[in-house]
């Protein structure tokens, strides 16, 4: 096979790329996971990263993924048995009702068509229904990456309040933290869920749970097995800087480099950004004349634009054309959406000009494969990040 | 602070000093972990890292840790309540334990001195007693990472089927494998568990289990609840190269580095490696005349020395001092040994002269630690080190 | 200052883009220059990159530039005073007539107006009115990288032999090798320059001549002063894969990598690749209603486009606003074309998606500096590029 | 070829081990070299290398090597036929002058037996006969790399001035800058002359010359030809953080890096920690009665120790020997030392434990070639190295 030359382009939504300072931050010599200079390290990213979930009370960081910190956030706070209350917005929505089922779960779906956010009011009518509070956790993802669609924690926080239940709100964070706007102690989250290798910009390897007071004193009594991902261990152990077990140390130097380039940035400048890569991607789609997933502009996910393909022509072949035409991965349906879509992700380490390169890949592939389509997609996207930016131009001038 | 310069002499049984070849390997791109490029990475590891465990059949690996594995083979294999049989070799069979405790599982612990490797005769005993077959499976520790004994466990597979007993057979190879000669199928075991900080010469982050067909078998029906570490999605997904969820690519890349550079070496060429570093470490710690905790010449460990402070001396500022003044990193005692040891690592991407100078900070730190002991240790591992480079030009002169 | 998201855009002609395959063979321990490591590693690239000269001569390799190039080709081969013809093809060229005159030569400079290529009757009408061959070498450059001309050293070569001239023939293949096909043996070319940081895909610190027999028979009695640049210790000490001095070991890795990496694509490829670049790009420009400076299709280059800028707009600050608002870095004019144009360069480890992408930076640039254009240019080169992979998937499907 | 294992021990002076850091820094994406981010670079490498040298005024960075520099020097100064004044301290000395020759000029080459440094009475002596100042230039090597002598540059200044003599000083710090105190503006030296490969802990490719406001003036009229090593367009590109031809950027970015920690570390503690170093070597090549090279002890290098071979006993075939079973690369005799010595180099990122590897691989290898020596040189270095770090003990305890 002859090489394939110049920069990939990942547009997939995660893992992202990896930018070249994180890559070199993790590119060293392993230490002593129990010496003095790892203590150092310990401390610092276990305190630096509650600033990325706007929290201050614990995030606890383990070498898995965000799976991973799905079966934390429930073995640490749950019952055998015990009824938590989920909310469908698509595959990985069920994914994580899997996974409770597998830990001896029961599971209440508010099941749904994958083609819009989660419904705050249907959680209410759920709770308030709920009288004697068999209910203990609400789950719901913040960004389904499956279909491109963001749904509103505050308002889910609000269902809960209003509804006066006690259960805690659990929020899968893995596609949206340090991408779009997440406050966990201002929203009242009691476990959040993430991975590493989405907004974060690292490889895949780490999970990441942040923990409530709340749900901290619920772990204590809950009675779901867990040892690996155990919370009372880690926590005895994080307060020297040090873990139960052996961490993954590379990925630690990585995330304490990426977390101080999104506060060079600032984190609201990078949700901005993200919102503009959303925007710009939609035109581009709209222009082609093709249908996304998320029905209701209010949940459009400024991180994955997921594209319904047109009757009879498969998504996978389309992907595997522009993957091997123009070098670009594009994320592929999931479970019933299987073969019936594609997916651009335009989240991490980016920028306009690539978004714009994503596009025209994604353009000219339409054309190849013969898809119907009207051409200018990505002019419409240019004609917006051109405007955007004359907008910063202007305001630089005042 | 004023910078250190030079070499960190990272000494310690784990992690290991990964190979630059193997930094260099993980310092790339991270790639779809869902295109076809990962697919055959994905097939090539999975089917590699066979070769190391020297097995046939399967092998899993995760995104976690050694301690994960732990998890992965009882989870999968067991019900609740079932009884396991431990033998206490150290801190780390110990930690085996608590695991099985915390996972719900009776453990008829053997216990020890942590002086000595497992007695093959105890296990035969206790499996010979248990008529009703209530133990369902014995679970050893290879290496004893914090005594420095390495146990047999050709012996333990005689034992088992001299008591013809049906109970799994596991074992903690987390720092012998790719070290020490291990021998999965022609053993008899049906369970291996590793992680990738030691023999395997890569930054923690992965763990593996080898599983028999056996295990595999007795895995369709085992009640342990479990969804992150369970064998049956990994057996579906690894089919075609993939993972149930995103896998940590970037040491995956360095696996597969890792494999070819022990292959290159040669595996017996890799264990005579280490045997001659345990050998050269254990003549200095005798010249000096401190006592190694491993009581028994058959169960020396060729990966990892514990060496007994003399009474009134505590190994914690030994360790201190070592690292201080020589920047060499020394192991500290756990739990029970606490203060009262001190482990010289000699294991994974290393050679005579680094040992050498490992052995050098020790006896330069007994000193000015006016720690009673008799010079010379270095001179004794050179003496030997010498005399085997020579057998190695006779042999070549033949 | 906040930090700039995503992948730089590195859109000049030269250094290119250094491919990760070859910033990850650079970065390793540093080795012994006099060792037998380091000499198969000589011997190897110094055969090697023979192929990619199309010569079975002599290629020496310095720790320097192309500039350091072309002084190591004067010196070795002239006396002081010795008569050399040179063409103006614009900025390049020029500043090697200014190092010929720093060196003591007097040079024949045929002026040109930066407009167009080598006029090989022009050469040729010169050396035959030089009866008594005082005219001892003809220097050219074969892509002149400050206007994008690439010139034909075919021509050239038979202008000199109708003229049946005994002078040397020099060429300047900074910016052609590895990109444009250059065939230095069938050619006839006694020495040609080069550096490593375009074409050849590495960062910039090497430089190399590739010298006939002829030129090097010549260099025993050249009188001109030389030492660090000298062709005849180069060649006792490469026999043996070493170097004078210490070579830039490094970068001598990195050529090894980039050398393979040509190999793999196929030169010819490499070669296409790089006229479908700059016939997309010429489209963009063409479809802008913007001049190119390149007055004749014959000599347009493959690898990089400079473009007029319309009067009344300067370049300069064009381009600093096309890298403050996208990230896109593009070539300045130099000397005489100070302000007056813009370069796009299209060569090395690039694609088509790369390209798009910085021509949508020029493009909306345009549009916000205000500078007169019709929008669709990236549209223009998007038809171009998608025709030319449907040719070859046409093809491929026959 | 089986796999070596474990770390190299690059034990010649130079090139030095490159500290990770250094590594990292150049493993980057390389830029425009006439950009905003260029410039700033340049500026700050330009303005931070004066602090090693120790000057206020000039030096100049060439892609290059230290050869390169050293033509530099004398091509910026002099005029063809100048006589210059050179001293025969070993191989590098002679280098020098051999090039000297080259490049057109008369050398005064007081010659030695090369187990001394430079004797400042001789250049006394020879300056005070030059009653017409024919002689334009002083040219001294700071440490001789071959022998492992440095001699004293303010007794050499001192000579000059008391020679009442107009003489450029020009000094090669190559082995010596950034591991031996060299203070440019004090000794008023005129052209120090320099490679990065060193005491700069970078892999070759640059030189460097730094030059006194004398020295540049002197170089306006000067009419050696120049045009790659010239000042005078490197001089007016450097205002603005530029240079004249592309500037091996990586390196430069390793530069600012290294300079960093060199000031981390502090420049005195460098110093006194290559003394330390010296101190150790020398003691253990007493013991095993062997004798250096360097017969002087006020000559002795605390950066190199050259050794000769007890009668009989080939040095290559020694250090072939010692590369093979130890994997430590040690330096060769140089043209009439050749065969004749072997050289330990104790010079840039370093540090005790690494420095008692090397003398242990030299001592297993004096016993495994029956080379006749006293066993005993490690201990005797480790007594050293011990007593050592006490007195840092004794002195933080007070």
């Amino acid at each position: 096979m002859s090489r394939v030359s110049g920069r990939h382009f990942l547009q997939i939504p995660g893992p992202t790329p990896v930018p070249e300072r994180v890559l070199r931050a993790m590119d060293k010599a392993v230490i002593d996971h129990r010496g003095p200079e790892f203590a150092k390290l310990g401390l610092h990213v276990l305190e630096r990263v509650k600033t990325i979930f706007k929290t201050k009370t614990h995030v606890f960081i383990f070498p898995a993924s965000g799976t991973g910190a799905w079966e934390s956030s429930l073995a640490n706070t749950l019952d055998p048995g015990d009824k938590v209350l989920m909310f469908e917005t698509g595959h990985f929505a069920f994914l994580w009702k899997n996974m409770a089922s597998r830990l001896g779960l029961e599971v209440d779906f508010i099941e749904s068509d994958w083609r819009s956010g989660v419904d705050a009011g249907a959680i209410e009518a759920k709770l308030r229904e709920d009288k004697d509070h068999a209910i203990k956790a609400v789950c719901v993802v913040h960004n389904e990456t499956s279909t491109g669609t963001t749904s509103h924690m505050d308002q889910v926080r609000k269902a809960i309040d209003a509804a006066n239940h006690p259960a805690l709100f659990m929020v899968d964070t893995v596609s949206s933290l340090a991408a779009i706007d997440y406050r966990h102690d201002e929203w009242g989250v009691d476990v959040a869920v993430c991975g590493s290798q989405k907004g974060l910009m690292l490889p895949p390897g780490l999970g990441f749970t942040a923990v409530s007071d709340k749900a901290m004193a619920v772990s204590r009594d809950a009675k779901l097995r867990r040892a690996f991902f155990a919370w009372d261990e880690m926590e005895t152990h994080n307060k020297a800087g040090f873990f139960p077990y052996t961490p993954a140390t590379s990925l630690l130097y990585g995330l304490a480099e990426a977390i101080d380039m999104l506060h060079e940035e600032g984190l609201d400048n990078v949700f901005a950004r993200h919102k503009r890569y959303g925007e710009a991607v939609r035109r581009a789609v709209a222009h082609w004349g093709l249908e996304i997933v998320s029905r209701d502009s209010k949940f459009h996910s400024p991180v994955v634009t997921t594209i319904l393909m047109p009757e009879g022509n498969g998504g996978d072949a389309f992907r595997k054309l522009a993957l091997d035409k123009f070098d670009v991965s594009l994320g592929a349906g999931l479970s019933k959406l299987a073969d019936k879509i594609f997916r651009i992700g335009h989240i991490g380490d980016t920028n306009d000009l690539t978004i714009l390169a994503a596009l025209a890949g994604v353009e000219m592939s339409l054309g190849l494969a013969e898809i119907p389509h009207k051409k200018g997609g990505v002019q419409a996207a240019m004609d917006y990040f051109a405007s955007a930016a004359n907008g910063t131009m202007a305001a630089a001038a005042e």
